[in-house]
């Protein structure tokens, strides 16, 4: 491990980007970790509410990724209480919803859980300013809050557009991570909960636009009902684009690996689908592709226990998908 | 500050041991504090009955006393939320709850709490088994747990005997600890609530009455409704023998300072009168009296904030009162 050489800046939240992040901290980068700060749902939006805190789920998940802590330290990040009125509640997240009341300062209560974390780079909010994510429907109706989003899997009519209930100011830490990067990547995730959502954010995709930086596009290996579904990943990458721009992706990362029926049945997988590669369409767009083995099957105790997060239960393997962003880091564009 | 020269054990629990751990930790001693484990009140009781844990409030508070760390640390482990659904939870005890849960383990918990708060000295929980306080009036009626024991100072009756609800035995650390001290000290602060808590545990005053150590008993500044009043000194301690046992007190320490008229009536201490010094009857006590200068009238803004913890507004100065028995500790008994 030398020196960093490379800065690279994610973009995402949640489950997603945990798995990028917690490959790459193993390598001589310097990360920095853009998160979305729309997450009214769950432990996170009972404390945003209560206490007019920031929403700091995605933040605790970043930082916990990219931890270089004992198993202990983070295991009470990961410690969601199962019983009484603390119920659903995750400590992480009051850990940090305390910090920031003390000194009234989201971002130095980042600063003490870094610390305390021994994180490995930096997580960036990508605003500090409260807004909330709406999605207008198809039939003329909307959904407010990103916990309502996930009506969208029971809904008749799909998403038309998603937005933001107040417009809000990009962070310019953001900014300014965006334009030192070398590499910038847009990672796996919920596409309209925990990826998307940043680039709502003014300033976000004109940065990502501007910069020099190689774009690398993790897709994910389910599609999400409402969101993505039946879609082929070339319109994965054309829907993201509504949001991030056009023609702002270099290389797309795709997984290989084929599913085990049983597994897939197992997980009772009712708001997702797989995502199917059209390689006809692939081959005549404007980026690269690179398609590779990705897949983990080894779920851990956490994910099992974690009954309050509908996570999805078949992930990218961190240091497979890690060893290829790297591969790509270090060839010329 | 050299190696540690002296062992030192304190006996108690809550505000009143804290005040002598914070000015002790500053002197070349190694200090273990034993502190009692019948809080069932507040967020304490709460995080107990919700999560069957084991009551932590004072084993915080004594952790803190004795923290090195920098104030921000310190700031989370005072921290109480004062809205929403964590309204008076304490953030410490939910930190030490939710590290007692991940290992099952609440000594580990400890050392874990003990390495992020950088703390000098152990904690050592008088006993790791369940066990409620129960006070038997002079009426015939009783009152069970700890909380419960504020109803005393409303009471026409007094307190006959305290006991416990379940017998419990002492932990193994704290009999050993007793053994091994150069001096015992018998903290001030609530009689019933965290001194003699502690002495109703099976085999700690036999552990005092054995050990070879300089017992200094430090008395209160004010008498408790219900539990002390109108005692004066002498009868204090031996309100206190009834539980420690006889004779075991060798040195008393006792506050000289007068208060301000104004102070007492500002703080309205319903409950609470001064302690009076019987001069006459300490001469013929088989225990030695240091009288001095004790008292500190600085309330921390911690102190007025918490609104949830009806703690005594007049304290003992932590450094004078370190001075004071250090100066003991040094003398030859």
């Amino acid at each position: 491990m030398g020196k960093p050489r490379k800065k690279i800046v994610t973009i995402g939240g949640g489950t997603g980007s945990s798995v990028v992040l917690s490959g790459l901290k193993e390598y001589p980068v310097q990360i920095s970790a853009v998160v979305s700060m729309m997450d009214s749902g769950g432990s996170t939006g009972r404390l945003v509410r209560d206490l007019k805190v920031h929403p700091m789920g995605d933040v605790r998940q970043a930082l916990l990724a990219l931890s270089k802590a004992d198993p202990g330290k983070k295991d009470f990040f990961c410690f969601r209480f199962s019983k009484g009125e603390l119920l659903g509640h995750n400590a992480g997240n009051i850990f940090l919803a305390a910090f920031e009341k003390i000194d009234n300062n989201f971002e130095q209560a980042i600063e003490t859980i870094k610390d305390f974390l021994e994180v490995k780079g930096d997580v960036i909010p990508v605003t500090l300013q409260k807004t909330d994510l709406i999605a207008y429907l198809k039939n003329g109706k909307k959904l407010v809050k990103e916990e309502f989003l996930e009506l969208l899997s029971q809904k008749k009519s799909s998403l038309k557009k998603l937005g933001l209930t107040k417009k809000s100011k990009a962070n310019p830490k953001a900014i300014k991570a965006i334009k030192e990067a070398g590499t910038i990547i847009i990672c796996p995730g919920n596409p309209c909960r925990s990826v998307l959502p940043n680039f709502l954010v003014a300033g976000i995709s004109q940065a990502v636009k501007k910069s020099k930086a190689k774009v690398i596009f993790v897709a994910n290996l389910m599609n999400k009902k409402g969101q993505t579904d039946k879609m082929t990943l070339s319109q994965v990458i054309s829907f993201y684009e509504k949001y991030t721009g056009r023609d702002i992706v270099d290389v797309v990362v795709y997984n290989t690996d084929k599913f085990k029926k049983d597994f897939l049945k197992k997980y009772r997988l009712k708001d997702e689908s797989l995502l199917k590669i059209d390689q006809k369409n692939l081959f005549r767009a404007s980026y690269k592709t690179v398609g590779a083995s990705l897949l983990t099957e080894k779920i851990s105790k956490q994910d099992k226990a974690d009954v309050f997060l509908k996570r999805t239960a078949i992930r990218h393997d961190p240091k497979k998908l890690a060893k290829i962003i790297m591969e790509i880091v270090n060839n010329s564009k």
